[in-house]
């Protein structure tokens, strides 16, 4: 049975992610479900949807991706499913899943039924999870209710194909940016501007390639331009914000 | 099999939550556990008791709680179980169960044995856990020790059918109140004071049904009345505590 | 099938800990994982090595533990696999397994091959995580490339049997010492110094046992000496830090 990939900003506090797992597992009980993430940038679908096709990659082959980075819950955006390579990807119609259907090379979407049941609030728990549950067990976005959506509604938000800009903060401070790697030269130097002021930072390979306290960038595991410090926090020793613009000299 | 969901105030740092599962699987390694939360109100009983009642109607209609927010831990309060409406509970015997059992058509209450091998610090791991997975592999209370106590015991701290206090705020800082939306008019204001002084609350169905920035009261996806700031954070935004009274107008 | 039990400093932060169980279930979809912590003392395997032996006797039998706290990796050091007494232990090669190996019956070690492919920061995923799945299916350590290596190479790093100082601080602000509470004596007092000056401290069985407010220490749930103040924080009320000596009096 396809796993089931938690992809949110939902935070682990609370009782969210608990509740889409056992709405999960109310319709698909031996489905399984990975916390990839749930501390995506907050409120953010664009910066959210650079971090989300950099991962995607690595999902199983036929995982269904919830993704919930939803400003605008309970208002007028539709719920979408996206079917990127073979993968679904379930959420909010806001552009979240943009970056990963530009990138694949097969794409459909559909858009989800209205459920007057649901929780305005919530519809991770009463839409989305129990969508990716039926997708999960084999049905077609068709039988539980969606609607394809021609070409022409796949093209969502205007954004570049490569974002300039600090995207995610991980645990350790490091800075990740919606660039990808293998579209950067190695010689190519960056600034990025904190409240010490501005930062050059050369490439190198990784961490114990640099002396201690020393500000660079490298390609990170997952294949996106990464400024970081070594032994340190980038964003705590440079003084960087999520959203600082990333100049590529 | 019954599925184990937790319900305690251990966070999710260190390795309490990874060895109750431990502990659990022990016993019933095909049980599955579901974190719902971790970050209860913290060493507070009662607050956590009308959140948990919020929760467990959501529950699997056959799920065994583990619920663990007990300040007394290692001193005289015993341990129970309680069966509300076929659910068990397993937990202190603090009250924490209180509210459940209230709202519950029917409820059964037995007390655990003492056990000289446990942990005086971390009765979830030694006695709750293993208790709830032998109740997930179809054992009874009593076969496995617990002695059924009668109607009158049932009935434990004398506290409101809802409570007009904060007793919980989430990662965006909304705050939940202890009271069931289901008895507010939704014509009612409700009155807060926060270090910023009082504020005064009108309903809302959702966040986009106000202007940013704006205070408002809703039911959230549990049922509960819950004072948000749309794009903002109720707790930093109005300077709110948990503890703080709510008055209905 | 053996269980696959984490022991990181990642943080549940980010995509980490959710990419390592892809990469588990990628090569061994039944194995089953539990997040034992992910806090560990960061970039620090010796104070992580103390509390993973604390941890690993109530793993289950054949646990196969992943374990990473690793600032070197990308460098030079190894990846390793530890036998201890049954279990597999797989990470950096840095002295994080040594307590563990130093107190148990029976241990051998391997050295895990290179591999060009993983990304330089990401060794968790890319060869611990690979590793210890197809060691929970039952292939043998040399079977998956790693090479036996002689008793002498099992002696790292020279570090004592017990460490007298505080490496852990948990959710409620208790700090875990890295000496065994059967070494101690219960009439032994212990003194630390935190911001606040000299902190004594005698012994009580448990939280309960003393005043609120008061700092007492106890042997904890996994037998290690821990610091407490009774309803209070140890870290916070008496101004303590991780690294901090502790002596006993």
């Amino acid at each position: 049975m396809a796993r089931i990939v938690f992809f949110t900003d939902f935070g682990l506090d609370g009782p969210y992610v608990g509740q889409m797992k056992m709405a999960v597992e109310a319709i698909a009980r031996d489905a399984g479900t990975v916390d990839l993430m749930h501390d995506a940038p907050r409120f953010d679908p664009r910066a959210s949807s650079y971090l989300l096709a950099a991962l995607a990659p690595r999902f199983p082959w036929n995982a269904v991706c919830v993704g919930v980075v939803d400003p605008g819950v309970g208002g007028t955006r539709s719920g979408v499913i996206v079917a990127a390579d073979g993968r679904f990807f379930v959420g909010p119609g806001n552009g979240l899943f943009e970056i990963v259907r530009r990138r694949s090379k097969t794409a459909r979407m559909w858009v989800l039924p209205q459920n007057a049941e649901a929780a305005p609030s919530f519809h991770g728990r009463d839409i989305f999870a129990p969508a990716a549950a039926r997708l999960a067990l084999g049905l077609s976005p068709e039988e539980i209710g969606a609607r394809l959506v021609g070409p022409g509604a796949l093209v969502l938000p205007d954004w570049p194909d490569d974002l300039a800009e600090l995207i995610y903060f991980d645990h350790y401070g490091n800075a990740m940016t919606g660039l990808r790697a293998d579209q950067i030269a190695r010689s190519a130097r960056l600034k990025v501007t904190g409240t010490g002021g501005d930062v050059i930072c050369d490439w190198a390979r990784t961490f114990s390639a640099v002396d201690p306290g020393a500000p660079f960038w490298y390609e990170n595991s997952n294949g996106l331009v990464e400024i970081a410090v070594n032994s340190g926090s980038a964003r705590d020793d440079l003084g960087l914000s999520r959203g600082a613009e990333v100049e590529v000299l």
